[in-house]
């Protein structure tokens, strides 16, 4: 295992079992689709016009290296400095798009599949704030937070990726800033990663390093570990150069992207929902034509979310009712479509840890999960419309993602489990179910057990200082930060990182 | 308008009117179903235990009267002290059963219809155990806490009838409490309201005082606004002989109900869920044949709470994905069955207005909401696994309730919302569509915009002294309490009462 020092590796095995219960009824990847926020009759509608929009608008800004491979693929000229896609060119780049992948972890047991109706919670932010665990008051977030909250979510068994979930705003120089994150992710954790590029030659020499850490050159390619989040498209329907030359790169260097739609209802979107749906399909289309133009079958997550802004203020808004169906709805269609779906949720615009948190939290991820979201992005630690990232939130929302995988894991109905013998058994005996084998199993086997979530009754609570959840989470986030020190990297990884690249930490 | 003075009647509309926003986007009653935890083959070997259960086992303790009732419908003797009911009894009662009803409010424009697959929010609790507003922290409810429950919830339009929150714990006799219980619902609220009723000779005293209410002797049978909350089946599968005599009073004076399973799993259940499932799904099925035993096509709400006990300590848990899972599927088993579907959610075992309130509430209620739950209970203020109950929790969830109906509500898939032509003109023109028409109407007609959320960016939240939900909440509990005084009891009506019964208020 050249990627971690003995000592250091085995230090970090027990720090994850520590962290995980033996046995965890509800493990990531439960199938979601239960919940169909939209009629087949109403995907074909949404699905034709976003087919309409691309084969007659088209989309704008194409940068030339774009437009060639484009025009190569299939795509026309449309009206003045446009491109369009014909339907039947769209159609087969969904046919033959990457449908299921692997997202690998460095440490491959905590790799997960992409695609399907699994579903999976990740990280997803760009927060610029962080929710001071001392002072319970946002400040601007640090290298040193970025560090923090990768090794304390290295503990946490529901964020099954890690997005750099806080940008580094004491890094003003870009380069810098992308070389450290991507360190901050390598050294503290072996989940599978993400990360932005700011530029496209900023991608080769971030490889570079990432071979160091999968143990030489070339090494980091042939098994993927971090993914880039990308916005290649820009609302409504034009391409951003900058992202383009980013996506190309990262093709380049084999690195699996998620590409985001990133429209706002009202502002870059039609307000009503169903255009709003519309035209964010044909957007994250757009990105599926132009991935598959350059490489055919190249794995991108179709990341189709759905933001919404408060008309009264024109600020993003990412915790409500609004959030929920459109995410649900957004997951249902790529699923509908067979592509690897992400959205996002499980986001807030509370800035306490508190009942809007909760509420808003529990609502939006509970939609998205139930819909099948393969990823749902943001889902862990933000807060503030994003704005801002929590240590509490990060625990909180882990115990809340197994309740959700809970109820996406649903019920066995199984001869076994109708328990029909069971029953007469007890009605006919003792006249209740308490201590029978049947059970204990099942207590065992299908009930989850929170640990942070207070289940006493007033008066013990009372007792017990009357504590709400912010101060029980941030007592478990101090623990966490003060005992998960992984080492990830070995000595001499770290010191030939150290020799080529300018680490700040 | 017998019910209300004129100048008290003028001032409650007022009051109604400020309460709720001029035009609502997403109110109660909206469609649920779109979420099937269970497949069909699923609920039908549910439903087959079930009616297994009733021919094989049948019920135990059936009172005398009642089972005269029974086997003159067609019940059989069983095991030993059983009666049993054949499948094709049970089958025929479902398809005579009252499928959809009114639930009256007094002022008849709060009336809400039961059935189908429309979702209402409300009460159900009987907390014993009230969240202090200025303390924040638990003691015992008094009857002046359900007087101030009761005058605040008529506030909020998202409580759709008001069954009694909390105990008058301050009332120590059983008579004395349920009539000042049911005054302090008459005297506060012209909503559908609920009760229970200690012992069936309570029942027609209390008629004698709704009829006061209701203009005049057989007023209310007539039109009758409150229903009583009933658990006639004591699990495993046998009657209990007080609630039963309330039933058969009940039905003497036209009072619909709810009659109640509230099964606990592990306990006076099974653990396995589907198994628990078919025996709460049988117990519920004994009420329904015993009311229409009694008199067929009475209303009765098919209320089939599956309850969660934490099995390492024995305690009912309230706020949980098992708890979301289970009450989701009751109710699409309920409404399978054509029935009137009454579940349990949007409850927490959170003693604090916190991040665990909300996330608990948020999941199991939007769960059962998405399921088709037609009435949901103890969806309103409640705390603390049902054993607490607070004025900013009834606030909150109001709000709450809202986005859960604006999920609900879902996305309107015409030609007019796919806006092809709108998306082409912003696109080939501005490149925005803020300010626009097509933008604003749907701003005004699709959005939910909340009064307690606080949406700022995390700034301008400090700014305004960093406050949580619970601190936001109380303030707006409080204005509420000051200035919402109804009168729905007009002077000669008190007189009336209170010359007729011991109001202790």
């Amino acid at each position: 295992m050249p990627e971690q020092g003995k000592r250091g590796g085995r230090r970090a095995r027990l720090a994850q079992r520590a962290a995980k219960p033996a046995f965890d009824p509800c493990p990531p990847g439960q199938i979601g689709g239960q919940y169909k926020p939209l009629t087949l009759p109403e995907i074909a509608a949404i699905h034709d016009t976003a087919l309409r929009l691309l084969e007659t608008l088209g989309m704008g800004e194409v940068p030339d290296r774009l437009a060639q491979d484009l025009i190569a693929a299939g795509a026309r000229p449309g009206p003045p400095g446009r491109l369009v896609f014909p339907r039947s060119m769209v159609e087969g780049v969904v046919r033959q798009a990457a449908k299921r992948f692997t997202l690998h972890g460095r440490d491959p047991a905590r790799s997960i599949e992409v695609g399907g109706d699994r579903v999976h919670f990740g990280t997803g932010g760009a927060a610029v704030q962080t929710l001071d665990l001392d002072s319970g008051l946002y400040r601007p977030s640090t290298l040193a937070d970025l560090h923090d909250f990768s090794r304390l979510q290295d503990t946490l068994a529901n964020v099954s990726w890690f997005t750099r979930c806080c940008v580094a705003t004491d890094v003003p120089d870009n380069f810098d800033l992308d070389v450290n994150t991507a360190y901050a992710l390598i050294r503290n954790t072996t989940k599978p990663v993400a990360t932005s590029f700011t530029l496209a030659e900023h991608v080769a020499p971030i490889v570079r390093m990432l071979d160091i850490a999968a143990g030489g050159q070339g090494a980091f390619a042939e098994r993927p570990f971090l993914k880039a989040h990308i916005s290649p498209v820009i609302s409504p329907l034009r391409y951003g150069e900058d992202a383009v030359d980013v996506v190309y790169e990262c093709i380049a260097h084999n690195i699996p992207m998620s590409c985001i739609t990133a429209a706002q209802a009202g502002a870059t979107a039609p307000a009503t929902m169903a255009g709003f749906l519309a035209q964010s399909l044909a957007e994250t289309l757009a990105s599926l034509v132009m991935v598959n133009a350059i490489k055919p079958g190249f794995p991108m997550v179709f990341s189709n979310w759905p933001f919404i802004i408060d008309l009264r203020t024109g600020a993003f808004s990412g915790g409500s009712g609004e959030t929920a169906v459109l995410n649900a709805a957004s997951a249902q269609i790529t699923n509908w479509l067979g592509l690897p779906s992400g959205v996002a949720c499980s986001m807030t615009d509370a800035k306490a840890i508190d009942a809007q948190y909760g509420a808003e939290k529990g609502i939006t991820s509970l939609a998205a999960a139930l819909a099948g979201g393969n990823l749902i992005y943001e889902s862990s630690g933000m807060t503030a419309s994003l704005l801002g990232v929590s240590f509490e939130g990060f625990v909180l929302d882990d115990e809340m993602h197994s309740h959700t995988y809970r109820a996406l894991r649903g019920i066995e109905v199984t001869e076994e489990n109708l328990g029909f013998d069971a029953i007469c058994q007890s009605v006919l005996g003792e006249g209740h179910f308490l201590g029978s084998a049947h059970t204990h199993a099942a207590m065992e086997r299908d009930y989850f057990y929170p640990a942070l979530a207070d289940r006493a009754e007033p008066r013990s609570w009372q007792d017990s200082g009357a504590r709400d959840a912010w101060s029980t989470a941030r007592d478990r986030a101090r623990e966490i930060l003060r005992t998960h020190h992984p080492q990830y990297l070995s000595p001499e990884q770290k010191a030939e990182i150290r020799a080529n690249f300018r680490i700040l930490s």
